[in-house]
């Protein structure tokens, strides 16, 4: 039930990803890849002893062993792998984001494309630019139903990231031109995943069943399985059935020339971004003033609204809860100098000195103070105050998680699983990936 | 991201389907019940030969060959099986149709349920109970959201259809209150389809998609995966983030008594309803009078405005297209005396017979003829005006399809799959289902 439209996006879409080559994707973007790559298969490696991991893949039957459960020695199907993949990357809400969008853009993508070059032979170079073609795909659809989408109440992680997810595999298996546009029209029409379910295991869900449903529709796309070719944008499309904002031209301007990957960023602490800056900043003054948890009489924070509307809760229970409280937060951070997923453990959150801690931490709402942005107080049991403005925390756009932090944040996940050796190994091969004979030794580095 | 609700209808749903009794269904829900077994069967047999059914056979591993593929020699996984039977149930978009919501709401239901009775002991009334249960959570559903939902792109046959089998089988699968909340909610999350399709092959797929699907979630909430247990009245749940109207009367009234497989219909025809009226009346002139195509001078229709929006080809090419012509359908009618598969193949849209017909037929718009209804008025060549007003055509509510026009329209879909004598047996199995002691018999005698 095709309408006219004079913005065949979907069409555009498919033969940009068709028709893109590696050459043309300036340094940049190839660096900013290898990082996005890294930073992914970290968290993915970290994620996978998770709960939610072990009952998919013991419900899940398994139609084959041709793909890898990263960070395990079980393995799977394709299809499962990339559900299971998917799943394991964000269990820790740990992964990437694309901060104008709020989308963790490479899961949907990577686990659907990793058991494709498990199964066929794929280059380190055509692998990684699938990932960055992937990745404009997912933030451009993005940011064309920005904000309305996410505020109605779709998580748009799962939501755009199936089109990612689609649209990459679809370059790696050969589609054609029409096959693409099936492949994602059959995306738009299985595109789903609701903020709603943010605290349950549906949330990771999303990101694996994104991935699972991509890849599988660039399967059946391939085979002849036909769908709309204008599923994005047509008038019952993707874009206004779940949107009341539809601006195509965050799809069509600077298409091929601007890359989205350049946006995307990675964190350095295992929680929402608007507690960022107040762990930055007490880890800062804790590291300065050689700060231990007994010089600590108080600290003040003077936050945003949404700092407390997201993270108010004053006594978590758990480590995901934790993870909703800006008091647990900066005590973590002031006990341990960090902010990983250990310190968002349910032991963390227990410990009887990250417990005292938290109590002495308040936050006054200051609405002179940006949502990115928080200003801390220490104030020491021998009377210093300790002030500290922090306007960019670590890990956002303009401060961002450098390469040897990146490559701890890689260690603190990835040595449990993989060991100190076959850590270092997974770093090397992700930072090299572009030179890869065979994409396949990502998955294979990221298992024991 | 659970918000405070006042009416918990994704728990009450779960309690309902899982504390319900068999015994308490009525006789002639039960009797409706059987039929709905029937014909769903019949359509599932008669369409397993699509290209469709074809290709996701032929693309997706099989994890097992636990489940049969119906019509079909060949057997595969049952999530699989759940996927393709409920593609092949739709393809000739001649399944059954709740008319208030536009629902086919058997398609999602049997296709997750048939691999669990085939997987696991299932009596007949157990499977019969479930379906009935899962049509009413699926109607329910679907009236809450109508007409919003619908009108905004969503094809609500399977947003809608993939509560209905995520309840069905988390009942068979004998899945606790909390359980059968997440399922929803996992349902919930996954519920997708756009109208945007219809016209390929994807129409078919949500149906399949919303089986597989619902068949998942109960599965992956049976082991413990979590969910939001408000999924579909939350703030940011299934009816606020899928619809503007959110009436919830409709799921609390009468439940557990007044049940909605009382409301299905079964079409005596392999087009869409608006047709209807106009095929049952020619059918009716042709063998009231004894007409034959060289008797016809001309057929002059008033219809309402919608069969010519809908149905107003002038010129199709293929079967399909010979779905949305009126004018083939009263052609074809006044040719064969009947409006089933063979009268919609390629070929009868082709016959020559059928092609100097149809230019025969006019339609008119006239606002005094409801939708459902049409005036069918044939001039013949030696100058007699037969006429024929067509109020509640054949398959409606107040003219049902009857046990024997039931009967053979499965015979017409099912012989060249199943032959004469397996044709008999399927019918016999599907009208005495609450007796079987196993119900995989119904999966069995579907089969060659």
């Amino acid at each position: 039930m095709t309408e006219m439209t004079t913005d065949p996006v979907t069409a555009l879409l498919a033969d940009f990803v068709l028709e893109a080559r590696f050459e043309d994707v300036p340094e940049d973007a190839r660096n900013e890849a290898h990082r996005t790559l890294l930073n992914w298969m970290a968290v993915a490696v970290g994620g996978c002893q998770h709960e939610s991991v072990d009952i998919v893949f013991e419900t899940l039957p398994a139609a084959s062993d041709d793909a890898s459960i990263l960070g395990r020695k079980e393995r799977t199907g394709g299809l499962n792998a990339a559900l299971i993949n998917g799943i394991s990357s964000h269990v820790f809400d740990f992964d990437d984001t694309h901060l104008a969008t709020a989308i963790h853009p490479a899961g949907p993508i990577m686990a659907a494309i990793l058991p494709i070059a498990e199964s066929r032979p794929v280059s380190g170079a055509e692998f990684l630019h699938a990932l960055i073609l992937g990745i404009d795909v997912t933030c451009r659809l993005g940011q064309s139903v920005s904000p309305d989408h996410y505020s109605v109440g779709w998580h748009i992680s799962g939501t755009a990231g199936i089109f990612g997810a689609a649209a990459a595999a679809s370059r790696l298996l050969g589609n054609s031109s029409e096959q693409t546009r099936w492949a994602l029209g059959l995306a738009a029409t299985q595109s789903s995943g609701m903020r709603e379910m943010f605290g349950s295991m549906c949330k990771s869900f999303h990101i694996g069943n994104a991935a699972k449903n991509g890849l599988m529709s660039a399967m059946l796309a391939g085979k002849g399985f036909t769908s709309s070719e204008q599923g994005i944008e047509a008038k019952r499309g993707w874009a206004h059935v779940t949107s009341t904002k539809q601006d195509f031209t965050h799809i069509t301007n600077g298409l091929g020339e601007k890359f989205l990957i350049m946006e995307n960023s990675y964190k350095p602490f295992a929680c929402g971004v608007v507690v960022h800056p107040g762990i930055d900043g007490c880890i800062q003054l804790k590291n300065e003033h050689g700060l231990t948890p007994d010089d600590i009489e108080s600290v003040a924070l003077k936050v945003h609204p949404l700092v407390l509307e997201l993270t108010g809760k004053t006594a978590p229970r758990t480590g995901l809860e934790g993870k909703f409280s800006i008091y647990h937060a900066c005590a973590t951070a002031l006990q341990h100098g960090k902010g990983g997923e250990t310190e968002f453990s349910d032991d963390a959150v227990n410990d009887p000195v990250a417990v005292a801690l938290r109590e002495k931490v308040s936050a006054e709402i200051d609405s002179a103070v940006p949502a990115d942005a928080m200003r801390v107080s220490i104030t020491t049991r021998d009377g210093r105050v300790l002030e500290t403005y922090v306007e960019k925390a670590l890990g956002s756009l303009e401060n961002p998680l450098g390469d040897a932090a990146l490559d701890d944040k890689t260690r603190d996940l990835c040595r449990p699983m993989l060991g100190d050796a076959g850590t270092e190994k997974l770093i090397e091969t992700c930072r090299n990936a572009a030179d890869l004979a065979e994409a396949s030794a990502i998955a294979t580095a990221a298992t024991p």
